[in-house]
């Protein structure tokens, strides 16, 4: 601790309180390439002074947001609660440290250590210029930004990879039938999981073959969907073009197109479209293809009860030529569906070969 | 009733716990075309006065059994407690009824009617000849007898096939590389498994490839194998002859060899040979047939937490053309085996579809 500096006191119970605030609030902006932040000033009383939210990227942060619902002068003194460290970098605002200084703030709460490598340091500057600064772990605004963190530290998208199977692991029959191998029951467990994603992938094999709408549709009590259910960016991967007459092109929202080898669109999606969490949803080649160069982070398998044989399998060449290269499950969790079984897994990392990886290369 | 009987009185707890004592005689005798049938002679205090069971085809009967190891005229006014019905039949032996009735037997206690066509009717005859005759169901008598009673009544030996595969349905990685895909305790499941079935099947491809032991192994306490283990017959399936130098020759019971379609063999395995349960080993061109043709009772699926993709299917074409003609499974069960899965199921009887087996023998 610098000379002149003082430990600051634990936070109070109306700072923890306006933290959940803080928490609570964040949702309300976009998720993207910038974290969801919320902040809330606070008078030396605990009166709520103002909210913010960050509102996407190139808007004020939090912080910002927060102090403009105030009039000049009206931060003196008091407590700003962020959910997040206030960052101390220019980009295409200023930083947040500088902007409660100058407001004169005179002491910060924040919950979540900035994890940026270009952002970070600003609970430092604010002590530095004497302001009191609380750091206060909160799991709640730790889950806030899990996301975010994941693909900063990853350079894309936490990857779910999902597909439906016979027990024998057939996606169809051999005529390629297969409408409703898995009940209503999984069905609802996936659009639940499409709302659940920034954006849903799908091949453009399945796409032209299927026509999926691939839109999130979670049922009110009346049957209706539920309009406030949030949808999923649609990610066509490949390169055939995506015809003029597919449903997808109804999607409340527009479709990205990418296409490549996994590790590169994967990354596009995050640093060009700030897309935190895929759905790959299918079919066969892409699943086969995201989970063979070893980037799913999660394995949804549905398993119908039945058998089907024959070609049709749900799953391709994972790039495992011998049982040594097996690709290894862990945190198996099974869950049953109404009749289908979903089985949870997590790929072993210690499996991601980069052989495997290059075998799709070439 | 016929004029001149009476209501015989409900069993006693002497004759309660003599029905126990021969259920208990019965498994002591050989599982084959004949039930296993257990005896217990009582004397009018209750005193157990001789036990029998049935020894095997072509030897006395459970009931003569412990008849005869009384001297003349002891089991005058006695009465026999006998897990089924008293034989009406004369086959290698002569009926049971008779013999009761010659050695002056009072009354009789049995557990199971007598499901056999030409064999029933002993318990009619007993009351015709003024025998005082209690019929006393029992779940655990009929649970011995239940594999007898399926085969009688399928022409056939109850059917398990299993197989072990990874979650998406492979047996192999690509290079047919695949030891040890599922755990220790899969692996002492299914050597229990073994143990509890008459036969266990197995393709000459299987056989050839593997060249498995095909015994039932189920350790002691001290880790070695328990001499007491029941071995199932080993049974190949195919055209092709067993290699000179197969383990199975080393086998503690004689292999059986037959071939054919699966409703051949299988009655042939019943009808010449007296196997009431079948464990359908492997490999994938067996199981596949077996399930085809609609005669897998329950089917055992061992998955390993793991993903191999590529062309190695566990099941093959299981006559599933299309998604209507799926083999729907029933009463699916899932257990933990450390990492793996056994999932249990019965495949739907309305999906035993009489064009499956027809396309099979073309």
């Amino acid at each position: 601790m610098a000379t002149g500096q003082v430990a600051a006191a634990a936070p109070t119970g109306a700072e923890r309180a306006a933290l959940g605030l803080a928490v609570a609030l964040a949702p309300q902006g976009p998720r993207g390439h910038n974290p969801q932040v919320g902040c809330v000033i606070l008078a030396a009383d605990g009166a709520v002074l103002a909210e913010g939210w960050h509102r996407g990227a190139g808007t004020p942060h939090a912080e910002v947001d927060a102090l403009s619902h105030l009039a000049c002068g009206a931060a003196r003194g008091a407590t700003a609660v962020v959910t997040l460290e206030p960052c101390n970098h220019t980009g295409r605002t200023g930083p947040c440290a500088e902007a409660l200084i100058d407001a004169g703030i005179a002491r910060v709460v924040y919950a979540v250590v900035d994890p940026g490598k270009a952002s970070s340091g600003g609970a430092q500057r604010l002590r530095d210029a004497g302001v009191d600064v609380v750091h206060a772990p909160d799991d709640d605004a730790e889950a806030l930004i899990d996301g975010w963190r994941f693909a900063l530290q990853h350079e894309r998208p936490r990857v779910t990879v999902k597909w439906a199977q016979s027990l024998d692991g057939r996606a169809a029959a051999a005529d390629g039938t297969s409408q409703w191998i898995t009940g209503p029951d999984a069905r609802a467990h996936v659009h639940r999981q499409r709302s659940l994603h920034d954006a849903i992938a799908v091949g453009t094999g399945t796409l032209i073959a299927d026509d999926p709408q691939l839109t999130a549709r979670v049922p009110l009590a009346d049957g209706s969907d539920d309009p406030a259910t949030p949808q999923p960016v649609p990610v066509v991967v490949g390169h055939r073009s995506v015809p003029s007459f597919a449903r997808l092109r109804d999607h409340p929202r527009r479709h990205l197109h990418v296409h490549g080898l996994p590790n590169e669109w994967l990354r596009e999606l995050w640093t060009k479209h700030g897309i935190q969490s895929l759905y790959v949803e299918g079919g066969p080649t892409l699943a086969s293809a995201v989970v063979a160069a070893g980037l799913a982070d999660r394995i949804h398998c549905y398993v119908a009860p039945t058998l089907l044989g024959g070609p049709r399998t749900a799953m391709g060449d994972v790039g495992v030529a011998t049982i040594d290269e097996q690709l290894l499950l862990d945190d198996v969790q099974v869950e049953a569906l109404g009749r289908d079984l979903l089985v949870s897994a997590i790929p072993r990392p210690a499996t991601i070969r980069p052989a495997a990886t290059a075998a799709k290369e070439g």
